[in-house]
């Protein structure tokens, strides 16, 4: 079994909480349940976390070059403007990251439409909402053989 | 009596200490002691809470959803660069943001002129010192019936 | 008792009249009379003008220059285009302007993010309907002791 | 018979006098009266007006929201820089506009490319001379049911 | 009679099939056919042609050039992108083009506020949905004495 | 079994004989047919098509119209510069669009930033070779339920 | 002599009166009356206006095509905005003008280094305070022989 | 005898029936004729097309990967706008391709500077009419050995 | 002895564990070993600290403020996005501070080139690996007299 | 006598000797004679300098700064590019530099809207020919007293 | 014999001395040689010059403009940003410019795409290495007829 | 004894000179003399060269490829407009250069943010005043072993 980090950036902790027509009822809580099930499916321990906190995420990615094989990184609004978890990507490069988003970004604000983690990512996915996470553990799965 | 956070950003807690002959002499206590006792005089119980944290402010947000009928918020510098707090604001929709600065931000560098907060705040104020801020329950408190 | 003027750029004579919904019910003339009546409370004599014409928005600021302790300034859509108006309230350096909008300008097209008029007032107060007047002739007050 | 306001902006007065290789030969004039007696063929009473001033204007266009069906508008050079004439149709929405130019503005100077007009007109017509302005009423006529 | 070719770009082919509400029940079928007819009352054959092949679309303004006596043109989504249909306009210089479009592309997305097309054109109408057609007719037929 | 369109654009019908290093050994064909097994898998008849012609994309999705559930579309490098295409998938709305590239385009060239097509699709998907397909043609399946 | 317009446009009736440290110690009364006195002396009779009315300003430009030979035009504010003066220069091509500005624009903020006049004027002058009228009148009377 | 693709783009079939004192008075076939003669002095066979249509060019790059040498290529108008030519060349790398135009683009419109080709190509000759395509040749030559 | 902080932003805390070709062997407990040990040289005792988090840094800035002479920072990718950075350092105007990065970020990447430190920052070295540190204490060193 | 140095930039030794329809009939010489002349009426002996090279004009500013009391200064073509001479103006505080051109720039190309020069000379004038030269002495004068 | 200018700019003169991988073998003097022979072949005699002096290139055109019949021109790295060029070359009207590179500059950094010589030059050619400067006597060649 | 060429560009030679209070009391010649004696300590022989000249800098910079083992590089303003100098330097590869400014450049002009000879430096500082030349001799020192 492979170990696999869901990392969720902020305000992915209020998932299902608020505006269900929009997101969805699941929660954060629920998801990641799914997504646990889902990796044990295809060999992968998914390892859950989420923070509000653009150093923690930080800290966790490159814990994550120490104890993961692989990163399914929804970086929330961070995306938009951190360079600092760009350059955290790329202090581990042995760990191949999977960005992906809920919403499909490229149809809202123009400043959602910047990524400073895709440059540094495998590969990117949005718009399907909760099923995209699974769809990235799939990705992940393959690139880590 | 309805529950205000009275939020303030980075830097803030610097108040008083630095530069009175730009800032005033007030330091951040006695500028939340001022709004505690007038939010008493309008019905309102105001919670201080300041933090250079961006990831800190958003929990606090989070938790205002929860707690408070509106946020009076200095996002100091970031308001400039903050998507995380923006989107932090439109997950709690129903509680009113008033946006408040101390300064004229609107007189001073370019890059001060942009703001992530004011699109998603119901009001903004600023250039009136310690003022605003009583403005800025004033206003809350209007909203808030 | 000082003077104060309240002046009101283009479009709004048409408060009131339409889009209620959105502007309110009050008509200028109703927030001008409680304005004046305001003023009084804070020992304020407030002149009310209101015109579509930027040329005679900027006599009236001239005429301020000279009859007037400070300016509450609604500069409608001049505030987005006119040098000419800034320049007005830079030839009259001892009367202080607060600009204010009724609308949260921030949360509306790009073209109504720049302002001409900001960086020459002491402060801005948007987004708080017929309450900023109000708002705008208090921090005027405390400005002129 | 509905009444249409037919108005010309900055320097249309001064058609037919200047340059006739490029405007023609008409005088403003005469094109006003060949659009009201087009406009009697349609069943419209077409009242002219032109002005260089940017506030007049926008007193017309309030007027119009009174007496006026609609409105056919050659807004001159203020086309380019107005918002406040923007804002003076938003503020009349039952009114449809017509922009109309008798140049092909987009074959000109970059500046004339821009229109702050056309967001809130209901159509375009550009570059047919004086033939423009019945286009324009005929465009006005069929909106108009 | 004196033949004009009625051309439409891509997409138009789906008129009236698609979103009755936005664009009318009219099919591009039942327009050109009112075209057709209209054409006859001011001496005119209307030849009609619509393909989603840019290249199609330049080779029938070259045909053009050898049959027609001026162009009634709605590029469609090409009128934003298309150098190559500028080009070929400007290699028929006798004949001249009017540039339609259904709706007013000014009160759209930013993309759809360049056209290539426009600064070769005699001139452009925009936002009266088929009657524009009618009224392109008539434009031409002036142009063309 | 319902009938999904896997389209492709401009080059992909080179893929696999040019810089295997690249793109991979697996031919256009091969990626075909594996969509088309897959496809079985999940109830879905795959119908694939590829052309160079920006005008024969546009005439297969107008013809999805009619006889598709959904389209998985790769639009190669029409991506970045049709709004013609943008403008076909708005004209069938009952049509979920997937859209898909095998490379991370945010980690090439600036010009490779900007989609036409993403703002109009359902979701998005790069990076991740031909398994993109796959896992475009699974996201599909759920929104069609 | 000849007789040449000398107007002067928005705030320019505050010289001498505010600033004297910057602008210096002369009116426009007295910088007039020297102009005046000045043009006696090269054949000129300097006809002088001001106006803070953008319409004013037009309507001067036009009764200067009809009454006199050249015009000294210090655009104050309304340089950098407005293009309706400039088509009211070009509406008057037989009557050459001189831009003048008392002080260096170049050296000022940013929305200052543009200028809508400058391009149909003769030349331009900047930076001398009020010796710059008398160059100017100077090199107008060159260009008129 | 190596074979060469000579590749003209939209428009170029117009060559010599429009605008003589500008393009001259040869047509595209007398081009053709003269650059097929002059391959035959240098070794090579010279393959003519021209095509309006962009999907048509790249099926002709694609070919030419399999039976050509190299390639001169006029891509007219698509030169500003194809980035699917672009990578229809890049998808041939073993396949030089040296672009030409007739004018010299740099002396006209903004919108012809830049060029999606010429970072692909391995050299580029503007601005010398027919005889360019015979300094193409030429440079392909050395470069084919 | 002065005290001087020596501040490291995120993923510094990664030197010398990646990327060794790049970055050289050193860990930073090594730099952070030599530079105590050259500070001590030179009359300073050096205190080090590194953080992943935006707001512990802003803490350590103020409390430079309360108990250092002088801060060598190197911001990391917070150089690039971080207004709070430079509010902070502008809060304690007496602490002068040494902006050092590693690597020449000017031949890097373009969002690189801006840094919100650099205009609040005494100088700036970058581009000598870890070298670079004891330039700036020497720069400190001379700074403090 | 005050010593004045004229200084001339790149190109404008070819004065009258090429298109004297645009620039006249005049040579350097006979210019340089007339301001000669025209500045013993005025109490200045005028130092007339060419050269093509930035370097010599920087070292004749320089030079300027040892002996003379005023420069006027052409910079041709080296106005838009030069931040060398800019640098050069400032290094000479205590000598005050008029700026002139002999043809309008602002009515030509866009990039001759740039002057690194302006902001760093006491005024400007453009346009007047060779005047211009004994207006900007003229203005040299006054300021120099 | 027609004398023609070989100009060539700055670094030019470090051909062949430097990563010949890149630039080949060959060194100016014997690309110079090359041309002079090859110049006699057609009739021409070719005069070498370089300079890395922005001031002598200038000087050298003018002189062409006496002595030549036309200049082909190597500008370096001025191309890129010397207006004064442009002018020297607009200077000599009478004199053809044909520009070349030894590299594709269109393939190399962004600041080499801007020209300011190609707008005044008769044509430009790239890419090609020392071959181009033979193409290029070939096109002026053809040119001088 | 490894030569070290010490380059100042443009204006430098004006230090000490003017303004004291900014730029200190040390001339150049004083600054010179300080590197040559630190130069012997650590191994150098420091040839130090001045010009207001591009040309004369480039070729000193060609000289340095085969005399020197290093440059420290003080640009001066052709730092930011220089892409003549930014090649001289890639034309010697083997020759480190170390760029050095007196004052903080990122706390002045916007058009002094733009470096290009920073890419092709091995470090930049910044800020220091004279002390910067001798931290530029160390890393220079430290970069040749």
């Amino acid at each position: 079994m492979k170990t696999v980090y869901l990392l969720n950036g902020p305000n992915l902790n209020m998932l299902g909480k608020r505006e269900p027509g929009i997101y969805g009822a699941d929660t954060l809580v629920s998801i990641e349940a799914d997504c646990i099930s889902f990796g044990k499916t295809i060999g992968m321990t998914v390892e859950c976390r989420q923070s509000n906190h653009e150093g923690q995420l930080i800290d966790w990615i490159h814990e994550a070059g120490e104890k993961a094989a692989g990163i399914v990184f929804n970086p929330g609004a961070y995306t938009h403007t951190s360079v600092a978890l760009h350059d955290a990507i790329k202090s581990v490069p042995h760990v191949p990251v999977v960005e992906i988003h809920l919403t499909n970004v490229h149809a809202r604000e123009a400043f959602r439409q910047k990524s400073y983690i895709s440059p540094v990512a495998i590969g990117v996915i949005c718009g399907f909402g909760p099923l995209g996470y699974q769809l990235a553990l799939r990705a992940l799965a393959e690139r880590l053989g």
